[in-house]
């Protein structure tokens, strides 16, 4: 199944350890992560060669191309809300996950489609039972 | 012709003194705008007597009642993100402008839909003639 990870680029990358975290649980659980490179330190770097058009058919296309959609929105994030929107209307599953506290849109809170869940967690473990959760429920679509 | 304006909320406030600007100035040329809580500096304090979908119910609805869309996306904001690609789905004309030197979203600025322009601003005298420049094409329509 592949699942495309959506996490702050430009809005911030105060939370790159966590999408690391994320990413490398869910490939030890054989998930495919179409997105991988959000977790990387020098990802400003590598899509500094990129123009802004090949970034935003990359990832409109890799969105596309998903089964479901994980997006971790406890940094704010324009092209993460965009991204959750664009998943929505392509009718992919989205899982949006947070830290308690986090102030969160209410365009994810109150998003009355059937395709979004959004989920607080506390600490990793419960993290994990969220992810493991959302992706076992679309694995048997 | 109403015009939904969209600015950080939850994402940050540091910039309504902009969005209050913004309102007035497009009100003062006889637009109406039809989200100008966005610019209310006790907002949060309106909207937490709603529920997350009413909110999510309103914005969306707004969206699709407007004639164009205008986003202030300096501050970066999943909802605005969210609003922008609802917007584009519903072939609404959107404006996105920034200071210049901001990181935006490649969402945004490598956007390959004919509804999205996105513009740079560095002082008021240009941010006003971006905005009636929009919005006067778009009154032709």
């Amino acid at each position: 199944m592949k699942v495309f990870f959506a996490g702050s680029i430009r809005g911030g990358r105060q939370l790159i350890s966590t999408y690391e975290y994320i990413i490398r649980f869910l490939e030890a659980h054989n998930y495919m992560i179409i997105s991988e490179h959000v977790a990387l330190q020098d990802l400003e770097r590598i899509e500094a060669k990129m123009t802004e058009q090949a970034i935003f058919k990359k990832d409109t296309t890799w969105i596309e191309e998903s089964d479901c959609v994980i997006a971790e929105v406890t940094v704010p994030s324009t092209g993460v809300g965009y991204e959750i929107c664009h998943a929505v209307n392509h009718q992919k599953p989205v899982l949006c996950v947070y830290e308690e506290g986090a102030k969160v849109s209410a365009m994810v809170l109150g998003n009355t489609s059937k395709y979004i869940i959004a989920r607080s967690y506390s600490n990793k473990q419960q993290l994990e039972e969220i992810l493991l959760d959302f992706l076992g429920k679309n694995s048997r679509m």
